[in-house]
């Protein structure tokens, strides 16, 4: 079994630093911290105090609400979380809460109550107002991966960066007409959904660009971003030579419509997404990558720490890693104009 | 709350056949039992000796084993599973099982002993032979949607009828040289994929062609499909008119490689998969449909059966239906006689 020493000497730093790392409390530095708890998690290291509460809690189970299973963030975390638990000799009970479903109404009005687990973790959850209440009724520890804020620990990458160094990316490149795909297409739209289009909006003003925003409504997925693409695309002379994707399903989509449409990526349009989804390597997608295993792995942990008394509630925000792949490129210089076609606010720069 | 009268009625049967097919025993055709049991699914109905057994359980509570979570059939699985829990009021505790993992021993070597749950459902899981004994060790009741078979109650379609049917389909279109891509990239791989290549064999050798088959290994996902797919139809002068893929992530894999080759489909290549994926549509794919949802929400009702005494052990083979989609087409006529380029064994039918 691996000690603090192990994990001290393979992150590079003393063991009272990787002890404040680990145990959440004193000062360290974010990258510091997130090190050290990657390399106490690959080495399976669980420091003892925080060990011993969640392994005798009452249940030795933890609760873990996700609205969707069937998309690659979620499975990641989900997957993340239950790795992270059977490490810890804890059962993970799981609260399917479809958006909109009779299920979901029953996990808040029964299954929740019932308290059958030491503590909660919620991912991307964007509660109803009764629910939240439901939520912070039950006394338990909760740890959120994105989503809602609620009286919980957080956990996400910053997505209003996230969204802003997407867009960086394209203005660095020389594109000017840049528009933003995804989100919207609901009255409640999840909140990392709503950031990431303001970094969008912030890098467009940036570059001195915020008079020519774009924002493409679409159900944020890989046939949503295909439906919203094909229509956006299909008008060559307003078309974008740049696309900022609100998530890697979003940009796939719109690389696939671009195809079937033949606009050549990047020459003829750049794109890029947020995620390093599973398919991204396959499409050559440039993006902003996030580790949603690693997320899951350290809402456990803090899950850990809460319930050891360790933890206060606070906001963990990981920096997302732009990976360049062969989908953004150089503004090609016959795209370099705006379309020769007066339209009311749009410049034309050149 | 609804009762055997009002399934009986909506499915247009008596109450002594709506009852029989509830509980399993006694004959009733496969056909009216599928119907009886999705309309009381729909009602929410659960026939009260099966309802109290599971509900009166010690635990309230039933597993699932689960080897994937971020392929689209299992994600659908585990939703109809969950639903169909919440419906009766019971957890889910969930076990990610993936192959090789240190996780998967855990569960197998500690968790699943523990025996915190009152049955087991267990979903696409090919159990090693150590594996299998301590599930039949477990002493509770066990139903498999696809996978082994052990000695348990088994839900799935009739994989080798359709990957027969799709090939049929094929070859009543013309098509002459179909090859059968996924599958068999490592040594033990799922007997479902086994038995959808046994059924392109039979389908081929019906159709006179069982000199001509050819097997294109490939992960099963989808940029397996994908990088078999560039490979095998990047060589002209001996890429088939047809594929027969595995399943509609091979199959779409397979689409977008041949776009990204500049081959149409389905004028120059017809593409047929096993599933009806979310994506099916989008891409137009003609496919064999199976309903994962309504396998996890059978495989529910059939554990709560077995809980309550009234079944046995079998399998139960759902029939998938065929959805004809723009992906296949008849051969075009420069396409049907094979290659000129004489190869042994090959003949040249035309």
């Amino acid at each position: 079994m691996s000690g603090i020493s192990d994990v001290a000497r393979l992150a590079g730093v003393s063991k009272s630093t990787a002890s404040r790392a680990l145990s959440g409390s004193g000062y360290v530095s974010e990258r510091t911290r997130i090190k050290v708890r990657a390399v106490a998690a690959s080495l399976g290291y669980v420091p003892s105090s925080n060990a011993a509460s969640l392994v005798t809690g009452r249940t030795r189970n933890v609760g873990v609400v996700i609205p969707y299973l069937h998309r690659w963030f979620f499975a990641e975390v989900l997957e993340g979380i239950q790795s992270a638990l059977l490490e810890r000799g804890l059962d993970l009970t799981l609260y399917d809460a479809n958006p909109g479903t009779d299920g979901r109404r029953r996990i808040f009005e029964d299954f929740l109550a019932r308290k059958r687990f030491d503590g909660l973790i919620a991912v991307g959850l964007e509660p109803e107002d009764h629910e939240l209440e439901r939520l912070l009724m039950i006394g338990r520890p909760l740890v959120s991966v994105v989503g809602s804020d609620a009286d919980a620990t957080v956990i996400g990458i910053d997505d209003d960066d996230a969204g802003r160094r997407a867009t960086s990316h394209l203005t660095g490149l020389g594109h000017r007409r840049i528009a933003f795909v995804g989100g919207g297409s609901t009255a409640r739209w999840a909140s990392v959904d709503r950031r990431r289009l303001g970094g969008y909006l912030a890098g467009m003003a940036e570059a001195g660009l915020a008079e020519h925003t774009q924002h493409v409504v679409s159900d944020v997925s890989l046939p949503g971003g295909y439906a919203a693409s094909v229509d956006l695309l299909g008008a060559a002379r307003t078309r974008p030579t740049g696309i900022v994707a609100v998530c890697d399903e979003v940009a796939i989509g719109t690389i696939i419509a671009a195809r079937r449409l033949g606009i050549r990526v990047p020459s003829d349009l750049s794109v890029v997404g947020i995620d390093d989804h599973e398919y991204a390597e396959m499409f050559a997608l440039t993006t902003l990558q996030q580790l949603p295993r690693e997320q899951g792995r350290l809402a456990v942990e803090l899950l850990e720490a809460e319930l050891g008394g360790a933890g206060e509630p606070r906001r963990v925000e990981l920096s997302a890693r732009l990976i360049v792949r062969a989908s953004t490129g150089p503004v090609d210089s016959r795209h370099s104009v705006f379309s020769s076609d007066p339209r009311p606010g749009i410049d034309h720069i050149g």
